[in-house]
């Protein structure tokens, strides 16, 4: 990238349960705002009609052919599909052409396109999935959110690393406190895996402050917290059935006793409380090249939103700053 | 137990943030709603004061020398301190002379006096916590909630099967369905601890419905959803700091829209959705003798009530079902 031309970002138009119409609309409402150039990638013909539609700019088409979804195995997908919207969308970023991509389709198709395509930081197996996932604490970032469900105690120091990179870049947090999850704030407490990595982590020069519990999601105790893929893949489902169903209960508590729309408001507020990562997306952590994916459920709005995260993130150079840092930390631990 | 008799309950009257006052008055409290006898284990001066300052039934005292606190290490206080209320409610039911006992104090020292005292079932390691720990599903088992955070797959079948006679005996659930927590659905996603467990489930003669993910402790999609100990205590822990910061946003958000009292019931009942557990208490699952252990922060109705659920597990055999159902699995699954 360099700093003469806008941050360009190729758009998987065909990944989301809206495809391809609030992709391209998001994107539109994107490239209006200014200070990016999309390349909308998907079938040529449905991408045409949408932005003929809308009546927007002219945005430029790459064209692919079909889509992975959700249902379908990553890796035998990538294999029978070369030309699919997300795996062309990728090719783009590894030849220079776009500086990141933004994905609203299936998670596994974007993590398999960016490990084959642009191949992953040395010691990690798998991108990692993290950031602030819950409205309630929009400060703490927290990962693996699903991604690497079997750990050793080396890959949590280098979540950490990354976690704890982009909340400083990306969150602006200095010196940001890193903990790691268990049960209980004792180093006696927890499971082998985070016995075993209480040394790594001291070793690692990262801020570690040590333990925390499943509350300290929400206490402010640390800026960073790290768990397996597992556990936090478990959390983020379970977060996300809590607040429906708390939304569900304040809305039949409350009816008749506010007006209609004050309850539809406070319960769509509460749920949206434990869903942050839906509204802008985040990036997968670990890969050389930015890929942003954002929820599948995603409209114009929450495309937009991942489309300007991936633009800070180009601009911050977050890729940059989480290899290095992730390289130096792995020269001090020998991870 | 002889079924001429009332159940007879050892009440730890030393142990949790209010004692013994108000676990004297849970204790008086049970007594003259009938159905059990009580026998007060604690040190005799202040347990007879509080007695006397309520004015209730005479209740038996059964001498003990101080308690063990949540600070101390349980297995190092249990040998400092051999006559401390917990070791001397567990031992009358060793001998005999109680059928059960309830303790709000720390639950590491209950399950150590449980562990040491009355033995474990064979094949486990510790006592497994569980129960339906929301108030949002509370028909929904979930265990182990923290006690055994390294597990085999096959302790899993363990708890499976103490969970599904918990669901029967305790809940009245016919033919529970058992699930294992997981990342998804599929056979082939879940941790290697998950993947190695299900051929084990399938072995076992439970009525397994395979994975289940974090959204479905509340889709009622499975009656008994097992974890391991870690994942468990991080979810409970979660769930607390959740459902009290949701109580302070809701409190925040209906201030003046709503008269003061109503805002407080519901940000409370929002509260105690995610909490049920502290209520009631609960049984230490394994333990050859009923432990019941509530949270420590009850007062006399949590008391009372954790005293109704002792009641209630010893009418229902439940330590014998519980027994008899593990062997019989054991012996078919050669756990």
């Amino acid at each position: 990238m360099t700093s003469e031309r806008p941050v360009r970002i190729a758009v998987d138009a065909m990944g989301g349960d809206y495809a391809p119409s609030e992709v391209v609309k998001g994107a539109v409402e994107a490239a209006r705002k200014g200070g990016v150039e999309i390349l909308l990638v998907g079938d040529q013909a449905p991408v045409e009609e949408e932005l003929k539609r809308i009546g927007g700019p002219a945005l430029p088409i790459v064209p692919s052919e079909g889509k992975i979804t959700e249902e379908e195995h990553p890796a035998l997908a990538f294999r029978q599909k070369p030309r699919a919207s997300v795996i062309v969308a990728t090719g783009l970023v590894k030849a220079g052409r776009a500086d990141a991509i933004v994905t609203i389709g299936s998670t596994g198709a974007a993590m398999a396109a960016a490990t084959i395509i642009l191949g992953l930081f040395e010691g990690l197996e798998r991108p990692a999935l993290g950031g602030p996932f819950l409205g309630l604490a929009p400060g703490t970032v927290v990962l693996d959110l699903g991604s690497n469900v079997d750990c050793r105690p080396s890959q949590l120091v280098s979540f950490a690393v990354l976690g704890s990179v982009f909340a400083r870049f990306y969150l602006g947090t200095e010196n940001p406190r890193v903990a790691l999850l268990s049960v209980g704030a004792e180093e006696a407490k927890g499971n082998r895996q985070v016995r075993e990595a209480i040394p790594l982590f001291r070793e690692s020069g990262l801020n570690f402050v040590g333990n925390v519990e499943g509350m300290d999601l929400f206490t402010g105790r640390a800026d960073v917290i790290v768990c397996d893929g597992f556990v936090g893949n478990v959390l983020v489902k379970f977060a996300e059935g809590l607040g429906a169903a708390m939304a569900g209960y304040i809305r039949k508590s409350l009816a008749g006793r506010l007006p209609d729309r004050e309850v539809e408001e406070l319960a769509s507020s509460v749920w949206g409380l434990t869903n942050i990562a839906r509204k802008t997306g985040g990036p997968l952590f670990g890969v050389n090249g930015l890929v942003v994916v954002g929820h599948g459920a995603s409209r114009a709005e929450g495309v937009a939103g991942a489309i300007e995260t991936a633009r800070r993130c180009v601009e911050l150079r977050l890729v940059e700053a989480l290899r290095d840092e992730l390289a130096r930390v792995r020269e001090r631990v020998k991870l």
